[in-house]
């Protein structure tokens, strides 16, 4: 079958490879669609740290090369002998964290902080989605509802993502929310705010495309740092409170002390971005508002409820999707695409 | 009556001021002892930003020469003609921090944080404590029970600093804690942590004398980080899961650091130290553990309890108290013994 794999930085290679035998507890998904996320583009630029390049991960026993792709939906064409829950012809998407089950997180249900993990995900240290099939363990494998599209299910992902930080930062209905970042996980994250009864939501970013694309979902009001004093803005519009909680989806000093100076007394910091370099952390602002700054990784016991609000409308995460492609277009059409286009958003892989 | 005022950087002097006149609301206490704070020592090296030095405060209308003191305890000898919860020959303490009651934070119960205090304190921006008598409004002092010692009455606000920061770094029964500084906050942390259910409790510090008397608790393990890797040894104790809550009473960055390696995956850092200079925040390993941190500023709403932690000796509150002097050596033996000599912990002032 084909596969995209990566060897190494701005390497990855569009080839025919084997797929892996199907064991007992395994199923084989048709890939349909695999969207392509900012850690994918940081793997393809620059894989050390974030892919077993030297050794082979000890959950996977695998290093690369690797087929990418951890956001992805399909249809089971074949499942093993003690498959329980999944059946040939489901529609499926996939939970790619890595788990060893036994670990004190996993058995506390924490199982995105695997200790012998180290947050590793199938599609970055094991095959994925950027495939003809995948064949995977079927704890990893959900079932979407008929009315939900492939191209929605690929979407539940990077949702689940910010699904968590929405829910960790603690939005509740009648909030004031800030995204800084207007990418996909920004994108996703006002959309989840909206589904979890933010009555604002502010989204910041200095790329015009992104903000008209937050612009189309209705309900969100987008600023412009470069153009607008946004937490001056935010004051204005709160009376000086500022916003109940802030969601960092960008990842840098400037957006980090934006949320930390728009969130009111008592709010919320949420951090979901990674940071290339580590911030400052205001101390002083932060302990005369007793300000809190949570960090939230990935997801846990989460999915079924995310396909619930993307099946329901409720998060209509579709709207991120700027562009889809074929396999074979990859890297010239995705990757290297989304490195210099910051238009883009979404980009969903074919498998054909 | 003899005060102990403030004109500026290392000039405190103590001479004869008059007290001021007693308002309808007002009690008149006689001062018997006042705690030297952290915050004192930083008003007598460097006002500026901690005092009105320029500008009088708006809610005292004040600014220096101004008597210091906001940790103290004393009887009640007038009221005001409309006071109904206090009495003449009450013996009470006093809760600070200045507060406009109008204001959103002041309504939703968290008046501590007053938008138009700015974290002000009697003894720091209106007259305190190192005096022979104090004239305040009656919120700001509770009557202690006749069981609780005057010198345990003037420990009520550090170790209300100290309660706060162990509530909101959610320190419940069976849990491990770290408290990195073990100067008066830090050590009154530990009992407060203790007294909270906290199984095991850490303290690090750098003074052998500071370790001694945490030791002399009975149940803190004392941890010097020039002698042991803090870290290792506590993963080690704690087979490879790390504290449930550190909490940083120290403000460097080396300690802030070792607070975050050293709580567990979901555990939560509480900053109650004022770092002289920001630090960075290490955000991948705050990321993979899904670690929070969290701030806490004075009290509010928990002096009662306090009291009550206090009274019971279920806080033994007094331990930390190394020296007691009287109104006439504050400054020698007060101020420039602590800023000197770090084998101190907590000195009362007597008010005679």
């Amino acid at each position: 079958m084909k596969a995209a794999r990566i060897y190494g930085a701005k390497d990855v290679r569009v080839e025919d490879v084997e797929l892996k035998n199907l064991g007992t507890i395994d199923v084989k998904i048709e890939v349909a669609w695999a969207g392509i996320c900012g850690s994918d583009l940081h793997a393809y630029s620059q894989p050390e740290g974030l892919l077993p390049t030297d050794e082979v991960h000890p959950l996977s026993n695998r290093k690369i090369p690797l087929t990418l792709g951890h956001e992805f939906s399909g249809t089971i064409t074949e499942v093993g002998s003690d498959v329980t829950s999944l059946k040939v012809g489901d529609r499926v998407c996939v939970e790619p964290n890595l788990r060893c089950g036994t670990c004190k997180e996993c058995r506390e249900a924490n199982y995105h902080l695997c200790r012998n993990s180290g947050a590793a995900f199938i599609g970055l240290a094991d095959d994925g989605g950027f495939a003809e099939y995948c064949v995977l363990d079927e704890k990893h494998v959900y079932q979407i509802p008929d009315h939900m599209s492939l191209e929605q299910a690929a979407l539940v992902e990077p949702t689940a993502v910010t699904h968590r930080g929405v829910e960790l930062a603690g939005v509740k209905a009648g909030d004031k929310v800030l995204v800084t970042g207007a990418g996909p996980i920004g994108l996703l994250t006002a959309l989840c705010a909206r589904a979890a009864g933010a009555t604002s939501v502010y989204i910041t970013d200095v790329s015009k495309e992104r903000l008209e694309l937050a612009n189309s979902f209705g309900f969100v009001t987008s600023l412009n740092p470069t153009e607008e004093d946004v937490v001056a803005r935010i004051m204005k519009d709160t009376d000086n409170t500022g916003v109940d909680v802030a969601i960092e989806c960008a990842g840098v000093q400037a957006t980090f002390d934006t949320c930390l100076s728009a969130v009111k007394i008592t709010g919320t910091v949420c951090l979901v971005a990674l940071f290339a370099e580590d911030p400052k952390l205001p101390t002083f602002q932060a302990l005369i508002k007793e300000a809190k700054v949570v960090s939230s990784l990935a997801y846990a016991n989460s999915y079924d409820r995310v396909i619930d609000l993307i099946a329901s409308g409720q998060v209509p995460a579709e709207k991120v999707i700027t562009n889809k492609i074929g396999l074979e277009a990859i890297v010239e059409d995705g990757f290297e695409l989304l490195l210099n286009d910051k238009s883009q958003s979404k980009v969903l892989v074919s498998s054909k």
